[in-house]
C-alpha cells in the first residue's frame, strides 16, 4: 500500500469545479484509500447514512459543501423559490443520520445565512453560501490546531501515547481532536510512539487511527485493545489521548467503548489521561455522566462484521454498547480549542466558556 | 445450531474400539461441531499441532490416549522392542507442541507406566497403559470437580461473573477450571449471568466460552473485551473467573492477554477476582510474575485471522503478547483442587503445597 499523506489534501473537500464534494469513502480504508465524488443529494445522504463520511466535524463539513453544491444545481433566479427548495435539500440531508449534533448544526447553519441574505439575487446568496461552507471547513481546521498547539504542551519529544478509536483528521478537517497533538506535533519535529488500540468491534483504532498516523510517518504500533495493560506496565505509555462525544458539565465524558477501562488502567498505572474536546462538544445541559443516554447497537457487529464466517453461536446473545462513560475523577485533564481544563471540571469549564 | 452438551461426553475420548481417539475439531468452532478420530501417530500429532485440541489438560489427557492407540498398533511380542517403538512414537508426539507441560508430563507417564512392567507381556502392557490413560483423564476430572465446588463456595446463585478466555471443558476433561463453577453450578441448580470477554485476538471467549456455556443451557452475553468496565460500572458482575497459565510462587499469575486488565478494573469496581489454578500450574521455580516470559505472537492473528480482508493497513507494527502477568495483589483469591488460598500467597500457596 502506498503512504498518501491524508492529513492534507482533506478527507472532505469542495472539488475545483464547485460541483460535487469529494470524500474519502471511509468503509473501503484500510485496504482502498478511493475518494468519491458527491453531486447530487442522494449521494450526500448515502454517504453520511452509510458512514462513507464519519466524525462528527467532517460529517458537518460534508453537509455545509453538500448544501453549497445542491443549493448551486438549484434552477431559479427567484430568491423565495430558491429557499423553498433550500429548505427541502436541508431537511433531506439532515435525515441522513439524525442523531449527529454537527450535521444539522451545519445544514442550518447554511440555510439561515442564505436566507438572511434573501434580498440578493440567488448567484449572490449561493456565493455566500459558498463562503459559508469554507468558514465551517477553515473553524474546524483552526479549531483542531488550536486544541493540538495545547496538547503539545502536555507531552514531550520521544513520549509513548495510547489512543483509543479515532479521532484524527478523516473524522474532522485536519490534524483531528484526539489525534490532533500527534500530527501537529510531526509537522514540528516530535517523535512520538503511539499505540493504537483496534477497538472493537468496529475496529476504528486498526483501519482508521494505525492509517492515518502510518501514513502520516508517526511511528504507530497497533495492539488488542485488552493489550492496554501490559504496555501501560513495561512503561511504553506516557500518556492516553482519546477524543469524546459528549462532555458533561462536571467533566464526566462519552467517548467510544472502552474508553472508561483505559482510563481506569492509566490511573492504575499513574498515567495521566487526556480527553481532547472541542467546545461544541461540551453539553452543560447534562449535569452529570449519568444523564447522557448510551446508544446500544446491533449484536451482528461483534459476532459477524468484517469477519468470513460468524465467530460465536448464532442465538448466543451479546451486549453491544457503543459509548461508555469516563467519571470526571479519572481524567487528568480537558484539551479545549479554548484551553486546557483540570478539575474541578463544574467550575474549570464553567470558567473557561462562561455557563 | 443445535444445542450439544459438551460437558459430557468430553471433548476428548477414547473410540468404543480403543483404537482411535476421538477429539472435537475446536477449530471448526462456533460454527461446525465435528468429531475427529484420530488413529495413527501423524493424525495424533497435527491435531495436537493445528490447535484442534487445546488447552494444556485437554492435550495431556489426548496425548495419553494417544499413545496408549499407538501402543496397540505396535506389531511384536517382545517387550523391549514395544519399548524401543513405544519411546519413538512419544519423542514424535512430544514435539507436536514443545512448550506445552501437560504434554510431556502425560507422554512420559504413559512411558514410565510401561516400563516398569517390562517383565510382563505387550498385551499385559499395553491394558495397564489403557487403565493408566484413563486415570489421567479422570484424575483430570476430579481435579476440575475439587476447583469447582471450592469455586462455588464463593459466589451465590443468580450472581453476574465475568469470564475472560476459555478454561472449560473444552480445555479440560469435564467442568474445566475457570468455567468448571459456573458448569458445576448449573448441575446444582444455580442461574449465574455469565458475561464473557470475546478475548482478541484469537477469541476464545466468543468461539468457544459462549458456545460452552450457550451449549449448557447458562445464561451467557457475549461482550467485547473492551465491554467489561461497563457492564462492571452497571453492577452486572459479582465476581471475575479466569483460569491460570503458570502462576508464580507469590502468586502473580500468567494468563491470557487482558487478564490483568480485567483485574485492575474489578479492583477499581470493588469486585472480587478469581484465579482458578490446578496445583500442576504453579511454578515454585518462579519467585515473581517477572520470572515469567511472555510468549509474543503473530502480528497476523490482529491484523487479518478471522477476516474477510485485512483490518489494518499492511505495513503498520502490531504488538501481540499472548499472555500477560496479573500482580498478586490484584487477585482476590486463587482456588486449587486442594482449597483456596489468599493474600499473602507465598505463605498460603507454601501451606498448601507444602513446597
Amino acid at each position: 500500500m502506498e503512504k498518501n499523506n491524508i492529513v492534507s489534501p482533506d478527507g472532505v473537500r469542495l472539488s475545483e469545479d464547485k460541483n460535487s464534494v469529494i470524500i474519502i469513502d471511509q468503509t473501503k480504508l484500510p485496504n482502498r484509500l478511493e475518494y468519491i465524488s458527491l453531486d447530487n443529494a442522494k449521494a450526500i445522504y448515502d454517504a453520511i447514512s452509510e458512514l462513507k463520511v464519519r466524525g462528527a466535524p467532517a460529517i458537518g463539513i460534508c453537509a455545509g459543501y453538500g448544501l453549497y453544491v445542491l443549493a448551486r444545481h438549484i434552477k431559479t433566479d427567484n430568491a423565495a423559490d430558491f429557499l423553498n427548495e433550500l429548505a427541502k435539500q436541508r431537511d433531506y440531508l439532515c435525515g441522513s443520520r439524525p442523531t449527529a449534533v454537527n450535521l444539522s448544526w451545519a445544514l442550518n447553519r447554511m440555510y439561515v445565512t442564505a436566507e438572511k441574505n434573501r434580498d440578493k439575487s440567488v448567484a449572490e446568496i449561493v456565493d455566500i453560501m459558498e463562503n459559508e461552507a469554507r468558514k465551517i471547513n477553515a473553524e474546524d481546521i483552526e479549531m483542531c490546531r488550536s486544541i493540538s498547539e495545547y496538547g503539545l504542551t502536555l507531552v514531550k519529544d520521544g513520549d509513548g501515547i495510547l489512543t483509543h478509536c479515532n479521532a484524527g483528521p478523516l473524522a474532522t478537517s485536519r490534524y483531528g481532536t484526539g489525534l490532533g497533538t500527534l500530527f501537529l506535533g510531526k509537522e514540528k519535529g516530535y517523535n512520538f510512539h503511539v499505540y493504537s488500540d483496534e477497538t472493537r468491534p468496529l475496529l476504528q483504532g486498526a483501519r482508521l487511527t494505525s492509517y492515518e498516523l502510518y501514513n502520516a510517518g508517526i511511528d504507530v504500533t497497533l495492539i488488542c485493545d485488552n493489550m492496554a495493560s501490559i504496555v501501560m506496565k513495561q512503561g511504553k505509555i506516557n500518556a492516553c489521548f482519546v477524543g469524546c462525544d459528549r462532555v458533561a458539565a462536571n467533566g464526566d465524558t462519552a467517548n467510544k467503548i472502552g474508553t472508561s477501562g483505559v482510563a481506569i488502567l492509566a490511573k492504575h498505572y499513574g498515567i495521566p489521561f487526556y480527553v481532547f474536546c472541542p467546545s461544541s462538544t461540551i453539553d452543560f445541559s447534562c449535569k452529570t455522566g449519568d444523564d447522557i443516554v448510551i446508544e446500544e447497537r446491533n449484536p451482528e457487529e461483534i459476532k459477524e462484521k468484517f469477519y468470513a464466517e460468524p465467530m460465536a453461536p448464532k442465538g448466543v446473545k451479546c451486549y453491544n454498547p457503543a459509548f461508555d462513560v469516563t467519571d470526571n475523577e479519572l481524567i487528568t485533564a480537558i484539551v479545549t480549542e479554548k484551553g486546557i481544563c483540570r478539575a474541578p471540571y463544574t467550575q474549570s469549564l464553567k470558567e473557561l466558556f462562561g455557563k
